[in-house]
């Protein structure tokens, strides 16, 4: 039951963590609970001492037992080994879920603690957490981010009627939803055409989440958006621009960060560009709009999940697809995907697709 | 409670009814259920003779209560007017759910049961008998049928790849669900070209539902289809063909009935196929196959019902699409539809959608 309620708090920080994994903490004494904890935003404080701190009288710690959906760290980042504080606090034991599959820590937080006299227990009772920290071990250790696309379609997938309107396809209640999905990842991704078209501000305005926004990258081969987008005027918001244009003036991007590619002159590779981002230490990517974008990383099998909004509405066959040319000519060669969950939203339906 | 009982049985012989409404009817006497009955297949015995014929001792009848789901006829059409027989077998009270509004009845029934001293009462609680009693009214009275498209597409809306594969797109219990579509409509819509492509049998396959299977329609503007398909060898299965040929060798369809339209040259009114349905006595038309009828229908308003079927898997952009031109250029100018309800199936989704 303790590691459930570590699981939730976990859950809270899920996509406000990055670079670090979204980990909860609960800390038990004589079957009552001390406090709870959960990874701050941007990674610090850790989840094991963001629930320590809030504990006034630390003595009352000595031979309690704290809960941990992940193996606590032994190395120092920006901020001192949690196990350090463990011992220090004097628990009597420690519960995890798994174990830390970052080289830096894999196992040698667990021994650091034993080596001390800690009771140590792994209890791998929890696939959903699991689900969590795989996407953190993926990625810090394979380059493999969780990569979402994000689709607001009508029922014939249609993204756009053919002069581009699109205004609106779903209802207010998907495009909530949509926030709640920039709110629950590590940053997001989407191509020129779309800040173009849209000028979006790919922020989450659900009230109290204001400030989960994620961090913004956008694929703009020629450099060629315009810097009065709206998104560029944004504060608090970490911009990043993969471009492979060697003629620019470097000075009107003081404020963005600028990544050249230097492959392909028409087009950016798109491995390339999700690997980079997983390296600059982002889990959890959200991929928003451009059909372009979608179809690239479905060709390169880099889609695990899908957020498919579907209105009641028909456009037919001249619309813009929600994705373009795969090339597939036959059934058994077609992209398939899971059904993890199928939603009605209002008028409009959420299905959840992951990696079949 | 009786009348929803009567409602169930008027339930089973939806779509086999055709040219007469599905109706249910219970009789009660001294808070038993004497019997019960439902409109037979093809339309008589009417429901209200089937629950008087399971009664062997007749003369239990009198005194008895009747509950159906639609004023008794007083015409004499196949059957002789059911009210003759209620006067008959002395029921003293009949409970209905709506006045027949077909201008042979159209309370006529009433009249003539009160004018012998039975008592009638009109019960109008359930709008879903209200939905099944109103596409008979819709369909005699206006010529227009309940029409309902079935589609089954890839998440991103193809029905095919490039290639024209279509084998399969969704699994087995979408394909089933297809085939209950088919026992509960009167009869079954197709183009040319599905015929032609996938040389379906549009039978129910479902085990013990096998009879079931509706009468067909096919436009086949020049009468070019080939009579070697599979559903030209179909046993016990009423074929008609709209076409619009003024040259064609009457022998060979002798099978057949042929609907000759004298419009367009090139392309079959869907509004007078339509119309022509009903005038036939069908009140319940499943569009299945060929994205150009289902454009076609939508072009015009005329689709009441969608089944959509979804699998889990993308063709992308050349697929050919479910819909095809509808020439709309702005978002306030999309089709719009209700959707009533959205269920899993297996790994595929079923979203219905009615007229919005």
């Amino acid at each position: 039951m303790y590691m459930e309620l570590a699981v939730r708090m976990a859950e809270r920080s899920v996509g406000l963590t990055a670079p670090n994994p979204p980990v909860g903490v609960i800390i038990v004494k004589n079957g009552e609970i001390l406090s709870r904890g959960w990874t701050q935003i941007g990674g610090s404080p850790h989840a094991e001492m963001h629930a320590i701190s809030q504990v006034r009288n630390k003595s009352l710690l000595k031979g309690s037992t704290m809960y941990s959906t992940l193996e606590p760290c032994s190395h120092r980042g920006k901020t001192p080994p949690c196990v350090d504080n463990i011992i220090k606090y004097k628990f009597k034991d420690v519960v995890i879920s798994q174990i830390d599959k970052n080289p830096l820590v894999n196992g040698d937080g667990i021994k650091k603690l034993r080596n001390r006299g800690i009771r140590v227990t792994k209890t791998n009772f929890n696939n959903h957490m699991n689900k969590f920290n795989n996407i953190f071990f993926h990625s810090i250790n394979k380059n493999k981010p969780h990569v979402c696309l994000k689709i607001a379609s009508t029922a014939d997938g249609k993204i756009a009627t053919k002069t581009k309107d699109s205004k609106w396809i779903t209802g207010k209640h998907s495009r909530m939803m949509g926030h709640y999905l920039r709110s629950k990842n590590d940053c997001i991704l989407v191509g020129r055409g779309t800040v173009e078209k849209d000028n979006p501000s790919l922020n989450c305005r659900l009230p109290g989440l204001e400030h989960t926004s994620p961090d913004i990258f956008i694929l703009d081969t020629n450099l060629s958006l315009s810097l009065n987008s709206k998104i560029f005027k944004l504060k608090n918001r970490k911009i990043s621009i993969f471009h492979n244009s060697s003629n620019f003036n470097k000075k009107k991007y003081k404020k963005i960060t600028l990544i050249r590619l230097n492959d392909n002159p028409d087009m950016l590779d798109i491995r390339k560009v999700i690997k980079l981002i997983s390296w600059k230490g982002y889990h959890r990517i959200l991929v928003e709009g451009g059909s372009q974008i979608g179809t690239s990383l479905l060709k390169n099998n880099l889609i695990d999940k899908i957020y498919w909004f579907r209105a009641s509405k028909v456009i037919g066959g001249e619309g813009i697809g929600a994705i373009s040319n795969l090339n597939i000519r036959k059934m058994n060669l077609v992209k398939k995907f899971k059904l993890e969950n199928s939603t009605r939203v209002e008028d409009d339906t959420m299905d959840i697709y992951t990696r079949g």
